[in-house]
């Protein structure tokens, strides 16, 4: 007997859209081997429009709205127009799934929306890292107050599982030390320079096609990644970081000169996160660094992430794999619903 | 509150050694953050000697004993001189732990310890390839029928998670296609062979430094490979492989002229297992192949294993970590536990 989920989705961009074409895609898989049973009964999107049915939306449906109107509109359902608020409140969902853009200065208004989700007795995945770099210690207490959980697979590495690897089988080694390439834009720009391009024409190249920004600063001065640092601190090492913690520097003084004197080294710059215990207290930083060619991080190329764990019983253990997408960071959500499903079995 | 687990151990080598230094290091910490209270109430092994309290015995005493006698014989515990059958039948353990020495032909002794243990109620965590290359099915099977856990963390790549990682988080994204680096004597090997060592010399130099054993086929024929490719193809990908299903060729024939010609053509000699779907069933491998320098195999040395899960959903996942070692093998049987503890949390 499969369990069922109700799911309420805020923002219907990319990711919400990859995990919807993965629920329509797997939907028996998921059903018969891991007994979920995820069914969509709203989505909220500022622009897209908002529909909800208690019963559960088509997720075919949803996408060939996408395709052909380019928002959910002209969709005739049980309710529509509901606004974020309004959803979480009425929709009857399980889950809460946030999806909406980041904002690192304050984390609205998705930090509201799961805070209401939270008290409300909803789960809640998410994606955005606003909320998670900024009050996750908080968001966590009030999860355990009103017993539910909260799954944030996707705020790093897109689904790469990199956090469960840290908490499901990384942590009772001894985590010390986690260093990664955590941000695809900055890493696929190093790696066109390298190719013998300068900063700025590797940057309306990655802008092109779709890796950047339109305002690339939040990747290309480091704090994306570093908002990665401050969540990967905070998880794995009791720590209470926020972002004004980390030393960050970003690529942009980066020379061709630079990459030049690196390669006659052997070496590549790679913007490497790392966050360490140190004898008193923790450092935390994301800077750009040369790595040697024999380094784990250094043949990671492109869109492609990875995270070193340093443990005290397993030595380095590495983890590679994508760092972004549509289908990749819809995933991240199944495996916190999966994860949900997990530990509301024990309860 | 911890849950208690009484656990039996057949075999006192480098690996139950080093599991039982982690259960006297970490006890703390396992009980407080993880729940689980962790007690050895047994301990058989063929030249050692065999003893048990169904109260726990010290991990330190053991410890002690193995320093200063180098066995288990002066011991004075409430229990002596069991042989396995006798330890499975009256220690009153809840988890068999099998780390005696495998063997690929019969998986016996172990494979029959394995099955009294089951059939008696216990769940079992074993780091020995041997039953479960040859029996996983049917092992997999008669753990259900008595409602227990079969644990094999260990069987692969040591105590790196790389089948926890598989099966809590990449069976739903469609494991396509699995690749590795998954025995490090013969990594070593032709790691020495492109340092500029011949082949005999660079054996004799692994066995001097306890990488290979003193009849080192079972490595450098790839059957230690193959016994790996066997489990991961019959745990992610629904297949019932034996070993004669692997395509096996080991690395004895390479000469210090391939390995010369890989340079020039900027590649590398690893010994590569594959297990991977077909248009009709699947192919299964293990072969030494030159994979080029950006391959993200190329760069795993040493003692270092590696492997590559290719899903639909998220592509390559890789990860990288220790394929053997006292306290690394010792936390695999850690990670069964844990395991098993959520699971048994869950019924």
């Amino acid at each position: 007997m499969s369990k069922l989920y109700k799911i309420a989705i805020i923002g219907f961009g990319n990711v919400g859209q990859g995990l919807t074409k993965i629920l329509s895609d797997k939907y028996v898989l998921l059903n018969e081997r891991f007994g979920v049973d995820i069914r969509i009964v709203a989505v909220c999107d500022l622009y897209k429009g908002s529909v909800a049915d208690p019963d559960g939306l088509d997720p075919k449906m949803l996408l060939s709205s996408i395709e052909l109107a380019g928002d959910l509109k002209n969709l005739n359902t049980k309710y529509t127009g509901w606004n974020a608020k309004e959803m979480i409140a009425n929709s009857g969902a399980d889950i809460l799934v946030e999806l909406a853009y980041t904002d690192l200065k304050t984390g609205e208004p998705a930090l509201s929306h799961v805070k209401q989700a939270l008290n409300n007795g909803m789960h809640v995945s998410m994606t955005n890292k606003g909320p998670v770099a900024l009050a996750f210690p908080e968001l966590r207490d009030i999860a355990k107050q009103n017993n539910v959980q909260i799954g944030i697979e996707g705020t790093v590495m897109s689904g790469t599982p990199s956090l469960n690897l840290g908490n499901e089988m990384l942590l009772a080694a001894g985590i010390t030390k986690i260093q990664g390439v955590l941000n695809g834009t900055t890493n696929y720009i190093l790696g066109e320079m390298e190719a013998g391009l300068d900063y700025q024409i590797a940057l309306t190249q990655a802008q092109e096609l779709g890796y950047a920004e339109a305002d690339p600063t939040g990747d290309v001065d480091g704090h994306d990644a570093a908002a990665k640092i401050v969540i990967l601190g905070n998880l794995f090492m009791d720590l209470a970081l926020t972002l004004s913690d980390v030393d960050c520097t970003g690529i942009s003084h980066i020379s061709t000169g630079d990459v030049a004197k690196a390669s006659l080294q052997n070496k590549h710059w790679k913007l490497i996160g790392t966050v360490a215990k140190a004898e008193t207290g923790f450092t935390a930083s994301v800077k750009p660094e040369m790595v040697s060619k024999n380094h784990p991080l250094a043949s990671i190329s492109g869109a492609t992430n990875a995270i070193t764990y340093s443990t005290e019983l397993l030595g380095d253990i590495t983890l590679i794999g994508p760092g972004a997408g549509r289908l990749e960071t819809g995933y991240a959500v199944i495996e916190d619903i999966l994860a949900i499903h997990k530990s509301s079995k024990a309860i």
